[in-house]
């Protein structure tokens, strides 16, 4: 495959704070030579792994946006062993629409690795940071949230492969470190091999996400759990050894399995009404959540019921609601 | 003005209940004979006043619609005494779309009263409600929510007119009698003169509103205190006598001033990040908000602050924003 | 209220034949001192009345503006004794566009009567023919048809009037000379008041419509029986004396009543499925059409049925529909 | 080429009646976690050939929806021997949008084989009935009709191939028994390799079509027609051995060549008025269609010829036209 | 008519210097309280008359936006004598989207006065510059270009009145001092009486304008006549006695008549090939354009010619162009 | 790869002129076997070399397409040898919409060669022209100008090689042979190896543009130059040995190097003024533009620098601008 048309103003090789753009050539009518700015950030001193630090690969889920902003302001080249790459708005387009897909292109970054470099905006971001970040890489962490359409309990996120175990006990205690409420063991991620995680993996660096609320909103604190397990991992990498942060009080560490943790719209063209809410533990066959129907007031709603006992991590925002919809989501404990 | 273009499918004065459309007459190029169905219910049985109930006044508010198709459901004639007319998806193409406004023309229908019977469908349903439905109500009850862009501490509210002693004191009781945490007194509500509240007051009813949570989606606990205060109300004016409910837990009194009450986004293209939280008590000058600029990530955010005193009932939840977004707005004791 | 803002490259005054454009000012983006050029011929000759023949008062009915641009080119001003004003794309942009209502402002032209000087482009055009046109005018025949989303059988409409006994048998005659398979009379139209053939009736002169097939499609069937008609109507009226037409075959009388003549989707979101077929005779009660559900195949059909006895005259034609939309509506024989 | 992301809700090797989904992933801004829900139905009983019924592959053709609608409420299990596999609303968003394209992506399915997992919605359909669907089937019937945009004389459509004396003497053989009007040989179908009939060629099943009207209408003539073909094809080929349905009133085989069977929009912006009817015999040189010019009613129209001689079997419906529409296409008889 | 819903958050009684925005109230589905901050700067100081200096009016003029900006940024209190309100963007929307209208509503301000408080956004901000700000003041400049569609030759723009020989000879003597290349005296200006212009007379103002370049962008050239006319205007005046700037080097004033003053396009479709340039001295016949056909490039051009004699003060400046736009304007040498 | 599904109407190899189109397929909702009809010309007579000549590349850049129609009108196939192939609107829908890139892909055709006969609209125009136009061509002439977003002073462009000596010198000569203002020599053109110039020096083909002009208009200054220079290259070459057109004039050759010779927009939503003009000689560190804040008119504007020495041959258009675009380009003497 060909190389990456991007450029970047920055360079990953030097010392100290830098700021910049990944120049994204776009040849539009509105601007016939003009590229799309996606920042970027590199802090690099001494020696110690390189880390990715990145959000806004969905446009809308801004808590972890804005943890990356806060971080970028205060470190220091002088706090840092080793090198961190910030990209707080991955999907840039998307990032400024407030959108989880690009307005380009319709384009879900997380679903578009490993990328192409001739083909639309967002695969052309996947592939930059696939073949030239994540090869610089060591740990790639990508800030997540439930989003406008969904609202989770803050979480972090980690996947374990049957066999590693030296690695999946560092992603487990990670995990631990990171400090949310709950620590999201997955072996099937959402978008499985298109997500960055995935590309991450398979360029041989450790990766962790976050579920870190939703709502299309930020909260303190959401913004409070996040900001601490994000300073926790880069002291216990020991790429800013000194920061100042409260321990880990530790995480519930949960998994997600199949089809049966899931419950989904059952009929269209409805409200939806929850039966129950985030953190509350459900039975098998409890009823999850009543779809009424505005045009037809006087009609019975459809009650749809959860397939498993566990409990609610994961629940759906609008209340307009369409068949398919993913309205709730299950943990249970994770079994190792 | 000329009469309503507007028909029922319902008799306002036949007795039992009825559920029906009021056919809105839209000649389109998909139907060129075609009307907009707008549901309607009218349960009327004995003697005793006539309530408006209605919701969907901004289609992306579910509270409300939630509240009403339930109890549509669950009343029988022979348990009113007097009349209940239902309008649970007021500006009916906005609730399908699950839009503050109409995607048919783009109108608020609670900025466009009294309405134009020859006008865009908003401004003919605005018109139809005031001059066919309020002309006939004692009270008229429009719940509304912080929809998708504002959440609210669950509020019911009403407006006092200067020197109307009785009609006041009225008003206050069922505030009273609703029973939600806040009881929000206006004498300058939004949207002034163009609501549905406004002209339910100058065809002389008693009018009542909520603020009923937000965030364009519905949680259980704002479901439970709209259910119970409207069959409180009900119950109190005597059209649902022996409706099981409750007693109402009483409510906290509180009013919003002028725009001092109000903290607006200083700048444009940036993300909100709250720096308190509903309910919270805040203080003249404290900071309300940092907006942080995701395009430029190390710039450091704009900080903005409360221009009062008071108590934290309204924030905004969307976190991308510009210039006057309204960020929250506060509330202070009553003071009668 | 004001004069148009219209103006006309041709004088109505002069005799012989002009083509030309009405100027209707439209200062956009893209040409911000711009004209809507709307075409329109003018044909004066001798002593005797004057007629409009407008067509594109739907921009996606095609038979009328079909059988009026055959006239224009045919007619010499030798063979006219009066004036003739032909309007053949009466809401041009919807014309162009292909589309019922102006793709500029959404307007329907044909509920926009008597319009306005100074509002939106088909309101514009509404004013003028309502002030300038209509006022010279003893004759206005507005040629329709079912457009994109009904299917007549092909009708010619007049308008009877209580009490008007010499112009209501006028009417009935110009039905009849017409020589349509149903002379369609009507004393509520669609529209009622905002309609082109009510502001003529406002204005004093005669209007005469036609439902001329429709499907958005023009047919070889339709055309001949528009094109005689209207030849028959300008023969009979003294304009084109000497024009060469059938005699005409008569014309079916028949009348369309209340709300029990027509049948609407009563769901949303199906496929319609009709039972019967335009000239079909029904019965009350007999089952008017199927609609199915794609969503949920397995789904019984909703029916539903006529609710009185008539001939099917009009049908809709797009498979998918929603509730309110036409189905078909019936007529009965005409009473007098 | 990788798996398809989509899973069924249905069990295709299970006895018995299922009805279900097929899960398309389709993570949006509305949804992060939804998928698209595409109906499936599958019987299955005995022992007999599996059979793809589909329909909605362009999703503004309601012919075949309607008929295989009707079946799938129709049949039961025991009715059965072998396995039909119902597809009725193949290219879904496309089906609710009533357009010929899908609205997501805007993909023609019929132009999309044998698709792709990781592209657009469309094609990710047009991979999972080419990978998963086909390659199980012994016969794939995919009902189409002129859509909106033309109207076809009812045809059963079969494609011969040079050589296979055997398979075309079935396809034949088929056409005769579904009994259309017309029984449509081709050796070049429209969109070639791309559609779903060349995938089920390629994958070693016997494709049929039809060309069931058209106009993006249903009528009751076109259904008895689709509805008794379809019933007696699944009788001959011993799957529904016992369904009643009329015996085949054969068929007339004719076959369309090459560009000359085909008239063309010769310049834009036009209005189409044909100047003969589908079933006409026509002659090379006769005038097939005038194109008229609103917007320039003065002006002559084009007229445009057929280029050999034929019968009609196919006509355009909207009037608007731009040049490179097709308005025509003739048929000749089938020399074998 | 209604008191306006903006509120200012600047007081123009106040001495000093404001800056601040009108708040226009905007409840839409992002932002339900929101308000829409249209810039406005105050410079009030000892006695003096009172100017508006206004741009944006046209969201695509940026040569009054710049100037304007850059004059807010030079003054400062103590130089003035007297007030001067600034709105630099005066159709907010519009400038912020650099389109003529506004991307809300459509509406062209400089077509919209007097406006309405209850209407479209564009007619608020119009009802609010006629009823407070224009109200206020004696002088009114309202800097407008030709926008993304024409190209002018640098022009100052009086309006005179039959019969008013003081008002007139000031407006001449302001053209004058001004010194563009064009003094264009007007006694039908485009958009006649919906004008900011036409609001300001009628509020008693001497109203000027400006019609400084075009097509969407700023020149140098453009700037520097732009900045220098409207410092010696308010030198002039007396409000900025001792501002820096060059003598006027005087003006040619020209009038602008009646439709054969323009040209326009003849034929829908084309590319537009200018025969004359700016500035160029045209007579009677004199062919002005080639209208070219990309669709049919072998097609003969429709060539059209000038009807008067005059000099060519504006030109189109898109390429493609449909019937009606207009091509070029003349000027001729004022006459009194 | 497969072979195009695009059609012609006229035969390569047939002498003597014809005019027809490239048939592209486009099966859509209005017209399902419908085609995009893309002009085509063709003129061969005796021997000689084969060209193409091209515009509407870019489907705004107007120059090159009113040169072509005009030549394609004047030439006579007894004035040429050898073959000349005309594309004057090459990316047909774009040029129909008068936009950069096409309306119904999106697609840049400039930035989407080789091509895919399987992919969008534009794709499959890049692969006709690769695969079946550039394979029969000895010299490639696509004429482009600075489009909407751009204006250049008149230049023609070449592409040098390194080592390709006697290529080389052809291409120089060529330049001087046109007699443009500027000969610009480039070694890596915009786009880079996905232009139509890229494809056809991959195919063999001595490739030559132009950038004549810009501001999405036609100037008859541009077109002198644009048609003498495409004429003296046809004589040079001998395929258009006698036709009449005045001696270059020579060219000045300038060559464009790396990042330092682009000037781009800093930060988001302003208004660019430029403080230099096309053909100004300009220094490192010299101001080249101010960007305004029109919704902070109080802001000071960001002022941008050259970053080194240079001539100005290209400027930005559009006032408003968005980080990224670019506002200027330096040229500097060819060093060969």
């Amino acid at each position: 495959m060909a190389a990456s048309r991007i450029t970047a103003t920055i360079d990953y090789d030097k010392s100290g704070r830098q700021t910049g753009f990944l120049r994204l050539p776009h040849s539009v009518h509105e601007s016939a030579y003009g590229w799309i700015p996606i920042p970027i950030v590199c802090i690099k001193n001494g020696s110690g792994p390189t880390v990715l630090l990145s959000s806004g690969n969905h446009g809308d889920e801004y808590e972890g946006q804005v943890t990356l902003m806060k971080l970028i302001r205060e470190l220091e080249p002088a706090m840092v062993q080793g090198r961190i790459i910030f990209l707080p708005a991955a999907n840039f387009p998307a990032a400024m629409a407030g959108r989880r897909t690009s307005p380009i292109d319709g384009g879900n970054l997380n679903r578009s690795f490993p990328g192409d470099p001739d083909g639309t905006p967002t695969k052309v971001i996947a592939h930059y940071i696939d073949s030239v970040i994540l090869t610089q890489c060591n740990y790639a962490f990508d800030l997540h949230s439930g989003g406008s359409s969904l609202m989770y309990v803050p979480s972090a996120l980690g996947t374990v492969v049957p066999g590693a175990t030296e690695r999946n006990k560092q992603v487990l205690e990670l995990l631990d470190v990171f400090g949310a409420p709950i620590g999201y063991v997955s072996n099937r991620p959402m978008g499985a091999d298109q997500t960055l995680g995935a590309s991450a993996a398979r360029r041989g660096a450790i990766a962790l996400g976050t579920e870190m609320g939703g709502s299309g909103t930020v909260t303190p604190a959401a913004l409070k759990i996040a900001g601490a397990g994000v300073r926790r991992i880069l002291k216990h990498l020991g790429v800013v050894p000194d920061v100042k942060v409260a321990p880990s009080p530790g995480t519930r560490l949960m998994e997600v399995g199949g089809p049966d943790y899931f419950v989904y719209t059952p009929e269209n063209g409805g409200v939806f009404e929850p039966l129950v809410e985030l953190g509350d533990t459900v039975k098998a066959g409890q009823p999850a959540a009543a779809i009424h129907f505005s045009h037809t007031p006087w009609r019975e709603p459809e009650v749809v019921r959860f397939e498993r006992d566990g409990v609610v991590l994961c629940k759906r925002i609008p209340g307009r609601t369409e068949r398919g919809d993913c309205l709730f989501h299950l943990g249970t404990e994770y079994r190792g």
